[in-house]
């Protein structure tokens, strides 16, 4: 592993390595970007070869293109994926020929309402070709003969999803995830990946895990059918919580968590639980509509319990998906303050868990074990300092199989957070044990 | 089948052949009814002798009734069925006997708050004989000698039930129901058949139907008793929806809903869901008390989802069960404007139904089918034209056979109706078949 | 059996033979009570012996202490069990030692905060010794050599239960269950037993039972828990409603109950049904912190519908465990108000069954068993006085075995016990059976 490390300089540099590089949902772009990305995670890759069969889907000839402009009547290159790697409808067929302005038009994609915006256009599973340029561009274009270059070619390869696991005591697993297919698009692309990599460093330090963490990246919509196709039914058995991380920077202070389908999972119930307790992120419902990798996760056959974090995707933004998208908009400081925001909900994940109560026919003798007073005398200043005996007692009586910690917690009026203590000490007494 | 045509003419002349006939629960007046109105509509019988057992109850002799007078001292028909077939008690046993005013009153039925009203009064399961006059009469009645004259009998014969069906593309049935064994009374007797017909006719003309509609006459209570017998195992497999239908005229300008015992079949859900759409009928909870046919229906070893409709029978009004339920209270437009009402619904309910999502397993390549677009390149205005793609993908990630098209539609905060195009895009494409 | 009855005398002179007894969890004490009990109720015994494994607990030694006092410097009995038995540390270990006023500290127990009060202190599975006396007592101490005697034993004996079953028509059953375990302590010791006392003979004069009636004596937790080692799987089986009883005297005017833990028990339904109904009592949830034998009762491998009802114990009062809770502090006319206020909840709690409808297909013939009239003629005055044959409509409407009465009343908006008569008329025709 290379020198890592949580700064801002560093995730400066590591972003500006790849920002640049001709990202598509398969091909030396995407191969690239991990590869960096693995010399500071051990990212282990699973391919899928071109014409593979992934549910209702078929995975794409790899995308390989090596130069692709527009020359205007003056030969001045009024589109060139060398100066910004969107400039070419990303997965456009090759195409060298003369056309008339007329006939360019088709081919042509702009946005009238943001005059400066370059836009990001994408035709994966229908051969075309394009280029994108700001509207103030189109505009200005002269009449005259155009010559359309795209040297690009469709090769049989593979499609890659990259993974590495940090193991926990149980089988209970926990998914982060984020995509990695855009070419150089800031806040709704490499935002991601940098969170989930600071994320993973974050949960490798801590002494202990309940769950195991399973990070993963991979090309959007596509990407997560094959992770699914692979993992779908082990995620059916032990996902409690997953997340799809994206746009993790600009302008907003709080996250906002669009919870899952089915809004029951172990994440979604903390969500809520936590804005009781002082934690300040947003929440919105669950819709198939729009959004990004949580839609397969949380399509009918799987309705896993996977969640989707972003500052500003789920209200939209103007600079979405087009050349504004940079990294001035997306700052590097927010993704550091999203790695400490969403380490401290993990952290309340790992408390959140149901256990059963070995000792279930009555209550079990605590003094015997040191954990509750002997003497059956009680002064007031003492039944102050019983928190942490409620705590055991709630813990031990609520602790059926039935109810959660966060629903124990719910029930006496504190966060999970606080009942720590009491769900360590009757773990190593093993009066309770995880369900 | 005779001309049949919605208007207020045939319905007002329909009417009049039908009122005057000497209906019960069994016998040739019944009989004669369904014959008039299989002109209109193919009714198929099933017939119950005499004596048949039907759960806990006994299926009754005819009631034949040739005559049936009262003459006063003077010898002036005091009451006379022949005037009014109300003014006989139905199902009265025969008698020719002179009797004294003070003898003949415990044999006269009147309403001292309707001064003006005869009422309708019925002893199907005990024997008795009786008059019913208005109060007024009554109380103009002199002393002296009285010669009741009731010339009846009791007959092993039938009781029989009518009914035909619609078929429609799946076993999944809607159950139309009406009763008719009133004698002359307008509301509260001939506007339910009469909207039933109008009903049969407007489902017949659909280019499709999703379910079976089964339209069902029988006399009250123990015909509706009998229905079961026959068809209540079918019933709890194959009904989904049921709607008794009675008091379809009169005053009031919307119709009024009694919801079934359960509350939660699919007319139920949606009567309230077309509430938030334009919809201005009224909904009340079922209850044993009071009502019709739906009581049985409704019994607790059958559970079905069956539903009342009226216009004032449930709350209650002042002609009901008397002389003054005549055609002018009821009047002929409002069964019009019922029937059009109640073909609404039934359309919505067409397209209320529980569907599977075929390709469960991610979302399926809806690009490949030509109903999604292949570029990614949404323009503002175009975002507004997604909504029939947003129904898709709506009708797609929630119908895993836990949620109907009203929920989801609930969900996306429109009509269950507007949703009509995008499920049937996705039927014809097998991509959701009917549960 | 001996002479009973429910008056002030008669409560006033048992509850003084009582209090000065020297009980505790085991012991000739506790027997002693149980005896003078069992002349006015016929209580059987169970006995568990000393080492007996109960669950994760251990039934200990008996106690026995026939001298406990503690001499001053001057000879003076500063604490003395002969003049109040709480002024030893209940299950203290016998001593004969003189020590100096310094190291006697540890081995007082007062209260700063309630400077008059001597508390009440044990040390069940703990040996220890101690005294207990007021502040004031304790301020005044002089300097110098004192003397502690305690002249006790751990004996190898028993553990005693007391209990008596009034039999029912079913076997369902309804535990009242009290403690007996304190030694000189009025309200939140004796009050329990006196007011048990007064049920069983309340309750013995019904002319009918549904329910067993069970009532159970024992020592606070561990007699609970050899209790539910002993009829733990038949509560299970066979509990409907429990009820433990303590603080039963002092100011309030009305009983609050303690609910369940799962709060949709017979009688926890019930409480809250007769409050819409005059009946004035308090209702608050269930917690395992602080309270009583329900706390064993609802532990998570029971959870038993056992609920707990004081008038004062849950919200605490300041006299609790010390020598302020006396007789003049408790009073015996809040005993004979319990009694009443009680009796009167059972009552209702006899009405409160799930019943099954015999004839669940359509409605039964009721005019044949004479329960609903044989002739359709109703008169305005007469639908006022339909309320029993509304009661046997609905009964029989929801009688699924899903709906109980309390659930029945309520739909219809009455009180259960106004159902009585319907309810009974429809067992008499075997139209109801209880589930």
């Amino acid at each position: 592993m290379a020198f890592y490390e949580e700064t801002e300089s560093f995730y400066s540099d590591l972003f500006d390595e790849l920002f640049p590089i001709l990202r598509s949902i398969t091909g030396p772009g995407l191969r690239q970007s991990y590869d960096i990305l693995s010399r500071y995670m051990p990212l282990e890759y699973d391919s899928f070869p071109s014409g593979t069969k992934v549910f209702d889907w078929t995975v794409p000839q790899e995308w390989h293109c090596q130069e692709a402009y527009l020359l205007d009547p003056d030969g001045v290159k009024v589109a060139d994926m060398a100066r910004l790697n969107i400039e070419v409808v990303n997965y456009s067929e090759a195409v060298d020929m003369e056309l008339s302005l007329e006939d360019l038009q088709a081919h042509i994609y702009s946005l009238p309402e943001k005059p400066d915006a370059i836009p990001y256009v994408t035709s994966y599973y229908k051969k075309r070709w394009g280029f994108c340029m700001s509207e103030k561009t189109r505009q200005a274009l002269k009449p005259g003969k155009y010559r359309a270059v795209i040297n690009s070619q469709f090769i049989d390869g593979q499609l890659d999803i990259a993974q590495t696991v940090l193991p926990g005591s149980s089988d209970k697993e926990v998914l982060i995830s984020s995509y990695l297919c855009h070419p150089s698009l800031a806040n709704n692309e490499l935002s991601g990946p940098l969170v989930l990599l600071g994320l993973y460093h974050r949960i490798k330090k801590w002494s202990h895990r309940r769950y195991n963490y399973r990070f993963i990246l991979n090309p959007e919509t596509i990407g997560s059918l094959c992770v699914l196709s692979k993992l779908g039914t082990h995620f059916k058995k032990n996902l409690v919580a997953g997340l799809v991380i994206n746009c993790m920077g600009g302008d907003p202070a709080e996250l906002v968590f669009k919870h899952s389908r089915n809004d029951n999972g172990l994440l979604d119930k903390l969500l809520y639980h936590l804005n009781k307790h002082d934690f300040k992120h947003g929440n919105i419902a669950f819709s198939p509509l729009g959004g990004s990798d949580e839609r397969q996760y949380n399509s009918p056959g799987f309705q896993l319990p996977v969640c989707c974090v972003s500052r500003s995707f789920h209200v939209g933004y103007y600079e979405y998906h087009t050349s504004l998208d940079t990294k001035e908009y997306m700052g590097i400081a927010p993704l550091l303050d999203s790695i400490d925001k969403l380490e401290k909900i993990f952290l309340a994940l790992e408390q959140s868990a149901t256990f059963v109560n070995t000792h279930p026919y009555g209550e079990p003798n605590l003094g015997n074990r040191g954990l509750y007073p002997t003497l059956s005398f009680y002064r007031e200043e003492q039944t102050k300092q019983l928190e942490q005996l409620n705590h055991i007692m709630m813990l031990l009586n609520y602790s059926d199989g039935s109810k959660d910690t966060v629903e124990i917690a719910d029930l006496y009026g504190c966060s999970v957070v606080d009942m720590q203590w009491a769900i360590e000490a009757l773990e190593s007494h093993q009066l309770l044990v995880m369900k």
